[in-house]
């Protein structure tokens, strides 16, 4: 690989996260499927923020949490995303900045917000996802740089983008461009609910694309529509070129050819919030990936970095992932 | 005193707290004055802003975050304060109603933004403010409902609101129309800075006016120019009709006439971040107050509030302080 300016360039939906904690009798008085993701229009978002407790507002988005992770281990990031020029936008783009992140996306000047998500967290520390995407589906071919994806080793992108057509061809374009400057590129499955929506489109970007594959065991077997771990980790193999699954407290297994390392999971003294376990393993993971480490020593970064995230609200690492590591 | 809708009806500057972890070499050489709150204007706060760390939104403003006390001892409260009908408007609005308290000041629809406060935490647990009014300058005599201050058993200011010409007349207007309903007024100093900006004033509002006084060691003792607490709380007792003077580990003492209780601090397992210590102090006070307690109770409840806030991050409860007391 020749010399890149930077170790991962990520590419996502560009989020603002409102947090407060609720019991699941607001989970079901809202009808809102806990542990996942929903996507949820304006009218929706206010109505339920209206009903919500008082919240934190946390810089968030599944990629942009990885980027901070990658920042936060003293890695060389990038990121693409959408936001608009107001108040939150501000904030998301001061947050990713301030982690030494590059990120020089052009603001939306016109149409709806920055996106928010609202997300409720349980005494049992799951958190449930409610998604108004705003400005990110104004994210599109035109924001790719071909030169930026060129410049990174590996460029990264969330499923999470399928939901928004034009960011969807934005990441196809990365793809290519990615792959025409010698480079490698990432995709995690985001959500298993995701994986329901675009489960061939992913398959056969999985088999002709991507080099590294990111997914939890529920995203997997939906990807594969089976019922075992074991059987979506042969399916996985099959298919991809390298895999990490994640499997919350059993740890994770990363796959490449015939190779194939089960990894324990890091230890957390309380469970706080489990916000963001997936990016921050995939944060962890490719530092040490764009850093010529082994798959094994790859899934241990992984699992330290999301053991910090699960261990305090919100989805951005607190202590400096590097000291950790 | 006769029955009223509201426990305490607080009136303040509404301010998003911006929160971030920085250390001593970051405040000397942005020559911020560590423990206190400086008025910066919006230029000063962009460019702190972009040199500051990631950070966490929460609803604060120091009045704003005792009201928030009061509701979640179960006390009645209402808020009066400026915010603009932006993004952090919005959120320092939902904040604040969903602990209960009523707030309907009609929204800036034109000016400066909702106000910020950019806080740097240092390791020593410390808070160092920088606040950008923003639309607080808009609050005014306009904004006071005397039928809103009449229904409130206590109406309670913070100092601050002097650095605002528009917001003091309100204030004045606030505290004559409560006394001619036969309501108590309440007001805190803040800050020794503003004290020392508004000396002469306080001291006459306090001898005139003020039922219920709250200040700290060093705001006390720059108010009346003395070198020992000792002495401040002599000149205290002459002065103030109730006074709540706080002194951070060594607890509070609460003078009334012949009346002095020294209470002691109620222990914390790990101070975090100090800010808002005072302001929830006057929250548990003010609830016990006009809910019929002994000062040396009221006293108590504040000294549980103020432990509470200063274990985490944030000004705003994160326990039910019901439920603590």
């Amino acid at each position: 690989m020749t010399s890149a300016a930077f170790d991962v360039l990520g590419i996502g939906n560009a989020i603002v996260d409102v947090i407060s904690h609720a019991d699941d009798a607001f989970l079901i008085k809202h009808a809102l499927n806990k542990g996942s993701m929903t996507l949820i229009d304006e009218a929706r978002a206010e109505a339920l923020y209206a009903s919500m407790a008082p919240a934190v507002e946390i810089s968030g988005g599944s990629c942009g949490n990885t980027m901070a992770g990658v920042a936060s281990f003293g890695g060389k990031g990038a990121y693409i995303g959408k936001v608009r020029n107001d108040q939150l936008g501000a904030v998301f783009a001061h947050d990713l900045r301030a982690t030494g992140v590059a990120f020089d996306t052009p603001l939306a000047t016109s149409g709806p917000a920055t996106a928010r998500c609202l997300i409720l967290v349980t005494p049992d520390a799951q958190r449930t996802m409610n998604t108004y995407l705003g400005a990110c589906t104004g994210l599109g071919p035109a924001d790719i740089d071909p030169k930026l994806v060129g410049a990174a080793q590996v460029t990264y992108v969330e499923g999470y983008l399928w939901d928004a057509p034009e960011a969807k061809k934005a990441v196809l374009k990365a793809f290519d461009a990615a792959h025409a400057a010698g480079r490698l590129v990432s995709i995690t499955l985001s959500d298993s609910f995701c994986v329901d929506r675009y489960r061939e489109e992913f398959r056969t970007l999985i088999r002709d694309k991507v080099d590294i594959l990111f997914g939890n065991e529920s995203e997997i077997k939906s990807l594969y529509q089976v019922e075992s771990f074991e059987a979506a980790l042969e399916a996985t193999r099959k298919d991809a070129k390298v895999a990490a699954l994640t499997r919350s407290e059993k740890g994770s297994v990363v796959v490449r050819d015939g190779e194939i390392h089960a990894v324990p999971a890091a230890p957390v003294a309380r469970v706080v919030d489990t916000t963001g376990a997936g990016d921050l393993y995939a944060a962890g993971f490719l530092h040490g990936f764009t850093h010529g480490k082994s798959l094994a020593e790859c899934a241990r970064l992984g699992g330290i970095a999301a053991a910090e995230i699960i261990s305090h609200v919100g989805a951005r690492p607190e202590r400096p992932l590097r000291e950790l590591a």
